[in-house]
């Protein structure tokens, strides 16, 4: 069983310990953060990564900043904590759980509901211990809503990226349907998708489900034709970075093949994707800004030199799946069906 | 420009000199076979790859065992070349290009034609040489023709796998055509999928790209549908391991995700193949045996260990891309066009 935790607050150092993902599933490092800096850094080196605890870590980014930094006073104390929100607002540019989770802070502990830098510290820690805890609930219930999609008996699913516990505060989105459906008895087979270039299927999805033993096989991204051609695969699922107003998906890199395969297979394509993803605000994929990493994620895998020196890298760390290819989105509010501009409207005003 | 040679026959030593793929991009290494069982191995273990190279490399292991073997008169070294061909034939079983040179060396080389054992190994040689010289040749005719296909002026492809002069004995069959078109003066640009799990086209497409000047961007396999949402790209090119008679093409695994992606995207996929691959006894991809690799290809990227010890891995070599993906297949005769079922055996026949 599950025997690490994604994020923890240390309330005695006032500190946040974060699990190091980049060095998994090698190595199993802690590592403790007090200031924003720090965290906004371990954010872009995908120290921390997945859409959910991004967004919590930088709600907590603001937390260890308050008890790190000397002010005056409390307009003071929110000015700086201001800046480490601008600072954690630039970290990735994809995921809206980020903008979303710093958002919330604001509405739920702003300034001008304190008297006191204590307070106000206070408020901060409570709002991001909110937001975390909310999180593990809005998970089971995605994972709730998805089991009346589940064949009976027996399930195989294609899982691309990661989207456990290490991608959330706890349980996960996509492969939190993935461990319900384990949990409730179904026998259950993953495909896991290795997830170039990052490698998050092999290094992490690989590591959780086999301490939940799940039984799975790991593929290489390009292997997801030959899995629906030749086993019965009864869905597709993934988590995601950004849900716009139409429907569209952003989600790590290998998604869209992955979605338009599915289709081409018959094979329905889900995503598992909290509220908190899905922004109207967003029209459609061309409003979705797409972060471009270093070519070096690309040629250089833990020290493995795997191209010629110097070459050209073309590396987008996300893509959107165009609605058209996704077969449901599911919420911790239900199942959204398309049309998903009508469906996706009414959900958020449920 | 490009300063390699895949493949030498060295008539001094009576060896066979072949480069080092396995080792690729980061050391040039040059090996000399004498023995029938040594090449075996060196295909087996994809030191040399590549449909048309390997083809041609089963055909001078023969000719290796010929002049290795202490045979009493020519009928014992027929029996002798029958086991190398039994050997040879045991390596790969997905490419047809092996078992077609191997009977292009009997049909060529019979050993009812030859008195004395010298002449008979004179015979062997002579008919592998042609086969080897025949390569070019068939591979820059495919080019010719798939210069009909060219845009004007400019070109972008999308390429899988590695098919330049390290597939074959030179020229290359799919790379050979973006060669011809960059040749031609057309500004060509190649987005080269890394091909997982043994990277030939990080390690050898790229390597192979670079000397010959042509502009290139390494990608993830999973990029492709980002990079023709966001890029103007004009074709899908891959070589090819067989062609069914009904156009099912068998080829590196990743094909079929390309060609599917491709298709939703209306870029057309054409398939680079000499008239050796295409096999009218194939019927359809139901026939063709996909060869099943070990799962270290993919959890070990030189020396680095990707996912957790003991993970399973589904690790097909193929896939087989539907004839409904294909656009046309370019041939030494012409391009083919849908529907293959007629308009092959037509080629063939012609």
């Amino acid at each position: 069983m599950k025997n690490y935790t994604s994020i923890e607050w240390i309330d005695a150092n006032k500190t946040l310990r974060l699990l190091d993902q980049s060095v998994l599933p090698a190595k199993v490092v802690y590592n403790d953060y007090t200031s924003a800096g720090d965290i906004a850094t371990a954010i872009k080196n995908m120290v921390v990564r997945g859409a959910p605890l991004i967004g919590v870590t930088a709600a907590y980014g603001l937390v260890v900043e308050s008890f790190r930094v000397k002010a005056a006073d409390i307009s003071e104390l929110a000015d700086l904590i201001e800046k480490a929100d601008v600072l954690l607002r630039a970290t990735r540019p994809t995921a809206v759980n980020l903008f979303w989770a710093l958002d919330e802070m604001k509405r739920l502990a702003p300034v001008s509901k304190f008297e006191t830098q204590t307070q106000y510290k206070a408020g901060l820690l409570s709002a991001a211990q909110q937001l975390a805890e909310q999180d593990i609930q809005i998970n089971k219930k995605i994972a709730q809503h998805a089991m009346q999609l589940m064949p009976k008996n027996a399930v195989t699913f294609i899982h691309h990226c990661n989207t456990g516990s290490l991608a959330t505060v706890d349980y996960g989105t996509a492969l939190g349907v993935i461990r319900m459906a384990h949990e409730q008895g179904l026998a259950t087979t993953v495909f896991v998708d290795e997830t170039r270039p990052r490698l998050q299927g092999a290094k992490l999805t690989s590591w959780e489900l086999k301490q939940l033993g799940i039984k799975h096989y790991l593929i290489v991204d390009g292997a997801s034709s030959s899995v629906m051609s030749n086993n019965k695969v009864d869905l597709c699922i993934v988590g995601c970075d950004r849900v716009a107003a139409n429907g569209d998906v952003a989600n790590k890199i290998g998604t869209c093949n992955l979605a338009i395969v599915a289709k081409a297979h018959k094979v329905p394509f889900f995503v598992a994707a909290p509220l908190s993803t899905i922004d109207l605000n967003t029209l459609c994929r061309s409003d979705i800004e797409i972060e471009q990493r270093d070519g070096d994620e690309v040629t250089n895998i833990d020290g493995a030199q795997i191209a010629p020196e110097g070459v050209l890298v073309y590396n987008p760390a996300f893509d959107v799946t165009p609605a058209e290819y996704i077969s449901a989105i599911i919420t911790e509010k239900g199942i959204v069906y398309p049309p998903f501009q009508e469906n996706l409207q009414k959900l958020k005003e449920a």
